[in-house]
């Protein structure tokens, strides 16, 4: 059986990639990383400058991104093809580091071929930092404290869901905005939280903007970005 | 006014410390960090022999841990007049490094600090991969797919509370559970939730142990202990 390491390079900024998944990058062989057709990808740009001289480069472009609905049955058929493609062509080779935005095993696309690959490879998963934490981290203000709920939400979720979750949470996280922004500023807006809300687009990446939902139009929300809402921390008040 | 620079040092391994992290810790001149008394400290323990020959260290020792209940007036007043002392220290600090276990704005004990610094000392966070990710890396399984809900809970909310929102969430993080165990494993038991439920201890760190919660008697449970609930992905299940 050939190895897979699937390596979790954290939210953006090389510098807060893992010591093991540093080693581990620069003497890759062969790599892998997902990507948009046309573009470099996120997860190829975190690495530039790091990778070896003869390395081998496997970008896995996907077939579709936003141009047909996510839950339709083309786009599922469509992207399972593509999974099963790329599980067939990494469990053929000897040794392929596969790079992963943020912590592979959080909401990671690499758990499609993570699924696909037991028992045809050995796999080794190297843990990252949570794209989440490096947002929260550019706000400068802890996201949770003392007893605080936490709630980690993709935008996605229908919106009554959306509001009901986010009126019963102390700290919020709401991941896969993009185009679903509008829908959860409504959500949090009927929450009665929007005035506590941030968001954060390239968080600890160039051009990294933290600014209030309340002040952001919604129509120019680029797919790097994710809103959050701190938590108080009840029982760290009471000691203040 | 001095620096102040919270290195969040991830989960346990050194190995999964930061770039940035690492070399921090290696160039401090002045190093601080909480522990229990008569402990080394678990912070203190990731840096062994990372830290540099002329160091100076700041061990920060709580008056109290768990002798008295953490919300009684005595513990409230104790604790919060230890935390003023070490912000006076530290405010006249040239420069310190304060070592965090994990990321340091996600329930991070620094934000006691963090709070009281705030305008007599320059400070910097360099974010780290939080515990609960060392132990969901430590199971080998994504927590978190798709449009999973995940929530962070911790042990000390009330048993209707835990139950209430077990029963409300597909991902599950249970943190502070030491001597919660029991009232977290009845809540889980109630909610249906028990069969699913891993104890990771020590999760990347030396004596790692991942088990069954079901398998496990509640009385034995150690400090680093983390119970998960994994999700299952509701789209990604539809598109495999």
């Amino acid at each position: 059986m050939g190895r897979i390491i699937c390596c979790g390079l954290g939210p953006g900024d090389p510098d807060l990639m893992s010591v093991r998944a540093d080693r581990t990058v620069r003497a890759a062989k062969h790599v892998a990383y997902f990507r948009k057709k046309g573009l470099p990808g996120q997860a190829r740009r975190i690495v530039e400058g790091m990778l070896a001289k003869d390395v081998t480069e496997y970008p896995m472009e996907y077939p579709v991104t936003t141009e047909i609905a996510f839950d339709s049955s083309e786009y599922i058929q469509l992207l399972a093809g593509f999974y099963d493609e790329w599980a067939e062509r990494l469990a053929r080779a000897v040794e392929v580091v596969v790079l992963c935005e943020g912590d592979p095993y959080f909401y990671g696309s690499f758990m499609h071929l993570h699924t696909r690959l037991q028992g045809r490879a050995e796999i080794e998963v190297i843990a990252g930092i949570p794209g989440m934490a490096g947002c929260w981290n550019a706000v400068g203000r802890p996201i949770a404290l003392g007893d605080d709920v936490t709630t980690v939400l993709m935008g996605t979720l229908a919106e009554h869901e959306l509001e009901r979750r986010m009126r019963d949470s102390d700290a919020l996280v709401i991941m896969k905005t993009g185009r679903n922004l509008q829908k959860v500023r409504r959500a949090l807006t009927s929450a009665g939280r929007l005035n506590d809300a941030w968001l954060v687009e390239r968080g600890t990446m160039p051009g990294e903007r933290v600014v209030r939902l309340a002040e952001v139009d919604a129509a120019e929300c680029p797919y790097f970005a994710i809103v959050l809402v701190h938590g108080r921390g009840r029982h760290l008040d009471a000691a203040e």
